[in-house]
This record gives structure tokens, sequence and C-alpha cells, in this order.
């Protein structure tokens, strides 16, 4: 094949590091892009790759390239990945809710296959403990929940899986979401909680994949609900 | 409610700044964890929420109090997130496959909702150029591949998800792995992958969300099942 697995940088990564640098020019946009060659040796790749990732961006119209003049940033800025870091700063509750609804289903799938006994056992401490927290309590509910989840998704056993859970439970968890969470924590509420939470552990102790990512979904479709109700009618009841 | 949504540290991040001590205090774990109100001031939180927090790693058997002597790490030891920037290296081929079959159709439902007319323009010019790229070039592949999978995830819109898709892609884009990928393309794969492409465009385009994720979890089953025979295989006709 034509490249060699060697290659310690390839157009991937070349068109990576270009998508930064147009997201810095966009205060910029009339200065011309580096030269091939001036790109080449910073991002220390060969002009081929580099001329491989221009032709991608300029596919996508976010530069395009003048006869003589050179390469220009535009028209169409690109969404910038957020940085990893940065998500609990720049993300938001929707956000999260959607996220964890295509992750958590098929952690508790994986969790199904793949938890220990120990590892149930600790799913069933942590479930049992939530039943009988204080109602008016709300950080003590977010902590032993986000703990139950957690445990679900450690025993996924998918470490890429189980970063991209805590990246997502970072946001969650910033302060200035929590009135918002509390809002949509009520009493008749919290009981379909403990129990999706109890129907959870009993399909991944009974090794049942797809009624355990099912039972996960449907929590999270629930907690979603709230939230939007919360958002949407603050202490009104709802329609 | 018992906690005010301005509390700047709560119970959930002193439980996350716990993990990561114990992590630390794995090389010796006959040493004392400071004091609980050493700990409420090193993490700026009270010592309520510290205590809570070390109920939450006692319930998971991660740390043991001793009468009179202290906190002590142990038995069992978190399985420790992966500190996201460390994802490429810390990660492997098998847990991506394993991520993008999670997160990928659930992006390809969201962009048939969501994706503007110039977005799924963009879709339909990428896939239209992967048709004619030549078939012995890897890396040329990879690079309109990555950014074909990427204008779905944009399209998206959720700006979360995008970030999770990017590290999970960075792996993905590990060169190590590269030697793997580039074996488990065959002529008649890429045939299938352009089918695969050409179908979730389409779904996407006639805004059929359902249909668009299941084109998505098929084009990735393909793709994982050819890079298990790659691994079990190599160069082999497998059986």
């Amino acid at each position: 094949m034509g490249d060699t697995p060697e290659t310690a940088a390839n157009s991937s990564s070349a068109l990576e590091k270009l998508r930064q640098l147009i997201q810095q020019h966009d205060a910029h946009p009339d200065l011309a892009l580096p030269t091939e060659r001036e790109l080449a040796e910073r991002f220390a790749v060969g002009r081929r790759e580099i001329r491989r990732a221009l032709d991608v961006l300029e596919e996508e119209g976010r530069i395009w390239r003048k006869q003589g003049k050179g390469t220009y940033v535009g028209p169409a800025a690109p969404v910038q990945p957020l940085a990893l870091q940065d998500l609990p700063q720049q993300s938001n509750l929707v956000e999260v809710m959607e996220a964890r609804l295509q992750l958590e289903p098929g952690l508790a799938r994986l969790a199904a296959i793949r938890a220990s006994k120990e590892q149930i056992a600790l799913m069933q401490r942590l479930q049992e403990r939530m039943n009988h927290l204080s109602l008016s309590d709300g950080d003590e509910h977010e902590l032993w929940d986000s703990a139950f989840h957690r445990a679900i998704a450690e025993a996924a056993g998918n470490r890429l899986m189980l970063g991209l859970f805590d990246a997502v439970d970072a946001v969650r968890r910033e302060p200035a979401w929590q009135h918002l969470r509390v809002q949509a924590r009520t009493p008749a509420r919290l009981d379909n909680y403990d129990d999706h939470h109890h129907r959870l552990v009993k399909h991944i102790a009974a090794r049942q994949p797809a009624e355990a990512a099912t039972a996960m979904r449907e929590h999270l479709l629930a907690l979603q609900q709230a939230l939007i109700e919360a958002i949407n009618f603050g202490d009104e009841e709802p329609l």
C-alpha cells in the first residue's frame, strides 16, 4: 500500500492542525495562510500531506485559493471541536442529555455482558443506598446517582468510553445547572427513578444486554422530559 | 431544597477529586489519607461534602476507615478515567470501534433532523470525492473518510458530541494503527463502504433519522468486522 505505518504525521493529522489554524485566522480573513512549504515545515509533515488536507478544506468551503496570491480563509468557518478540558465551560445541559442518551444505553448493554459479580454487587449496594436518601437533599442525590451511573460505565470495560462518560458527567456536575436539576426532582419522579435503577441492575445481573440498554434509555428519556418541564414551566405544574 | 445552586463545589466534585487522590495514593497503600478537615481545605469544599464523598468511596470498597487511625486506600482500586488529552496514548482500536458504534449512529440520526441544506451538499461532495480515489493510497482514504464522518458529526448540531467524536477520531488517527486499517481495506470492501456512504447521505437528505442511524450502524459493523479479520488473519484469506 502507498503509505507506511511508521509515518509520524499523516494527512489526517495535518488536516486537524489546519482546522485549528483556520480558527485562529478567523479574526483576520484577509490575511493569506502560510504557503504550503511553510505549513509543511511548521507541522513537520510532507507537502503532499499539506496539499491533500487543503483539498479537503477547499471542498468543505472553508478556504479558497487565489491563483498566484495564496490561500485564504472563508467563507464557511468550521464548527470547532471543544477542547475537551473546556467542555464544562462551553457545553450545556441540553447537549448533556442528548449525549447521555447516545452513550449510556450502550454502556448498560456492555455492562450486562462484562460486569464482574463484584461490580454487580457494587451496583446493587449503590442502588440500595439511593432508596434511603432524604428527599430534600439534592447534593446527596446527585452524588450517589452519579456514582451509580459511573459504576455501570466502569463495568462496561471500555476505558475510552469511560473517559467520554466522565467528560459528559463533568458538564452535568457544573453547579450552575444544579437548581434546574433540583427543580426537576419531585418525590413522584424520584420513586420512578428508583424503580428504573432497580430494573437496570436486575437486567445487568441477569445478563440481558438489550433489556439493560432499553431500561437505561427509558430512564434517561424520563430525566430529559423532567428537565424540559423544569426549563419550560419552572415551579408551575406542567400542563 | 437543601443545597443552593450557587455552591461553587459540591459533593460530586469532591468525589471526583478524591478519586484522583486515591489514584496517586495507590503506590503507598499504608499511608493514611489526609484528615477530613485537611481534605476540605485542600479542595475548598465543606467537611460535610468531604464526608459524603468518602461514604461513596467506602461503599465502593475503595477506602476503609479505621477507628482512631484514619482513612486508608484499598482494597479495590478505581478504574481511572483517561485524562482526555491522553486518550490517543492509552486507548486502542478495539475500544475505538466500540465507541464509534455508540456515538455515530446517534450522530447520523440527529444529522437527519438538523443538517442544513448546505451541510447535506457538503456530505454529497465528500462522498462523491471518495468514489474517485485511487485504491492503493490508504492515507488519502483515511483523510476523506474522516472528513465525511466529521461532516455528519458537525451537522448533528451538538458541540459536546462533536467534541467526543473528535476525541475518538484522534485515537483512530494514531499512525501506529494504520497498517491494520490498510490491511482491512480491500477493493471489495471499499466498494461496499462507498455504497454505505451513499445510503447514509441519501437517508440524511431525505430526513429519515431511523434509517440514517441504521445505515451508520451497519457501516460501522462492517468496518469492525473487517478489522477483526485483519487482526485475526492478517493477509490470509479469512476462513
